[in-house]
C-alpha cells in the first residue's frame, strides 16, 4: 500500500483517505462522496477499513465490532473507492522484531468527554491513524462530525506534528428520525432502536431551549432538564452531557447559541454519541 | 519548508535528511557526506539545526548548549547541503490555539539508559523527529551512531508508525585520542578533556577483555573492573554502565563477543555518552 501511495505522489495525483473501521453505511458513504468532490475524478480515493483494537478497552465491543468485508468492498466499488485497504492485526502490530512500542498520544483535546470515559481510546485512535497517514500518504483525510470529538483530536496531531495532509469534517448522516448513524446502531433491539432518538432529540432541545432564552442558560441547569428528557426512555442511561467551546474543547460553563453539545448515552448496552451546534 | 519538500517530491528528487541540534563538528559533516552518497548529486541534502527544548529535562544544558548558527551556514555550504533547516521555537511548538499538545513516545527501547537517566529525553526526540520528517519528507534519515539508543529509538517509531522514510546509521568520528566527537566536549576545561578519554578507553578495555577471555563474562564482575578504571579519573563519575543485545535492547547478562556496551560518565559537570560493539 505505501508503496502504491508513492506511486501516486511522484505521478502528482491528489489522494484522500477516508479511514473506516467498516460495516460502512450512508454516512461513511457521504464520506466517500466528500472525498472525490475534493479530488476530482483524476484524483484518488482511499478508503481504510480497520477495526483497530488498540482504540477499544477490555470490556468493549471490539469482538463484537460487526463486520462485511464482501459488502464493503461492493459498496466502495459501487462509489468509484480506487483503494479500499484493509489490513490485518498482524501487519497493523507487528509482534517481531520486540513488537509494537511506539505511541501518538494527544493531551489537551482527547481529555474530557469520550476520553474520560474510554481512558486509552484516544491513544489507539491517534497511534493507527498516524500510520494509516504515512501508509497511504494522503493530501485529505476525511472524517465525520458524528465522532466530533475524535476529528477535533486527530486535526490537533495533524497540526502538532506537522503531518502534510489537509482534515476535512463532513457533516454526520441522519434517518429521517433523527438518529446519527452508526455501525452500532446495529446493536439495537426494535425497542431500542426506538428509544435512541433521544440523543438527537436532547440536541434540538437544547438548540430550541438556548434560541429561546434571553440569555446564556447556566450548563448545570440545561443539563439538569436533559437528564429528565433523557430519563423519559427507560432504556437510556447517560454516560456525559457536555457543553463545550467547538475551537478549544473547553468547557462553557453556559450554554448559549454557538457553543457545541455532545452526549454520550447508553441505550442498553449500546453506548451512543451524537453532537451539534447550538 | 513544507512546500518546498513537498515540491522536490512532486519532481521525484531522492531527498536524505540530517537533523542536528547545529554547533556541527566532523561527525555532523561526516553525516552530511552519507547522505549526499545515499541521494547521489541530483538528490537533495537536507540538514535541520533546532536545539529541541523538548528533549531537555529542567536543570539540563538547553541555555548554554553551544549555538552558532553563522558558522554552522558556512560549514553546510561548504558541504554543499541544499537546505539548512533552522526553525525558531515559536514555529516548533506554537502557543496558539490552545498550544502545543502531541507527543510521540516509544516504550520498550527507550526506556534504559538514556531513558532512565533521562525520563523525558526520548519522548522529545520522537515528538521532535517525527515532526521534522514530516516537514521535510525525505526519503532517507541519517543519525549518528555515538547516539547509539536514540537512533534505536527513532528506527523502532518509523518501524511502528510506518514513516515512509529509511534510517542510516553513520560511524561515530572520534577524536585521534579516541574520544567521541560531541558539541558538549565544548564544555571541557584543559584538564576535563584529557580525562574525556577515559569513556572510549573503556569501551576498548571491554573488547579487549572479551577478546581475551574463553568464555562470556559476567556483566557485573566486568562492571567493576570498568568502574575500577573509570575511578583512575578524578573528574570522572559513572552514570550508567550497560551490556545490551543491540538488537532488542535488552541488558545481556554476560559480556561476550557481539554484545554491545554503553556508558554516560560525567566529566566534572559534563555529562558524555559512547558506545561500542564488543
Amino acid at each position: 500500500m505505501q508503496r502504491l501511495a508513492g506511486s501516486w505522489r511522484r505521478r502528482g495525483r491528489r489522494v484522500a483517505l477516508v479511514p473506516t473501521m467498516g460495516f460502512l453505511h450512508e454516512g461513511h458513504l457521504s464520506l466517500i462522496r466528500r472525498a472525490r468532490r475534493a479530488v476530482g475524478s483524476r484524483g484518488i480515493v482511499a478508503v481504510s477499513l480497520y477495526v483497530n483494537p488498540a482504540q477499544f478497552a477490555a470490556g468493549e465491543d471490539l469482538s463484537r465490532y460487526p463486520r462485511d468485508l464482501p459488502r464493503d468492498t461492493r459498496l466502495c466499488r459501487a462509489e468509484g473507492v480506487d483503494v479500499l485497504f484493509a489490513p490485518d492485526d498482524a501487519s497493523m502490530y507487528p509482534a517481531a522484531g520486540g513488537g509494537f512500542s511506539t505511541l501518538v498520544e494527544e493531551t489537551a483535546v482527547s481529555r474530557t468527554m469520550e476520553g474520560a470515559s474510554r481512558p486509552t481510546h484516544f491513544r489507539g485512535v491517534t497511534t493507527v491513524v498516524g500510520k494509516l497517514l504515512h501508509i497511504t500518504q494522503p493530501d485529505l483525510a476525511v472524517f465525520g462530525a458524528k465522532d466530533f470529538q475524535q476529528a477535533a483530536v486527530v486535526r490537533r496531531m495533524i497540526r502538532d506534528l506537522n503531518f502534510p495532509v489537509k482534515l476535512i469534517l463532513a457533516p454526520t448522516v441522519r434517518e429521517p428520525d433523527g438518529l446519527a448513524l452508526s455501525s452500532r446502531n446495529n446493536y439495537l433491539s426494535p425497542d431500542e432502536r426506538a428509544q435512541a432518538t433521544i440523543l438527537s432529540r436532547s440536541i434540538r432541545f437544547a438548540r430550541a431551549r438556548v434560541r429561546r432564552a434571553r440569555e446564556p442558560i447556566p450548563a448545570a441547569s440545561l443539563k439538569q432538564e436533559l437528564r429528565k428528557l433523557i430519563a423519559t426512555q427507560p432504556a437510556a442511561r447517560v454516560d456525559y452531557l457536555e457543553f463545550f467551546h467547538a475551537a478549544t474543547f473547553e468547557p462553557a460553563p453556559a450554554a448559549a447559541r454557538g457553543i457545541h453539545f455532545a452526549l454520550a448515552v447508553f441505550v442498553g448496552r449500546t453506548r451512543l454519541i451524537d453532537n451539534g451546534r447550538l
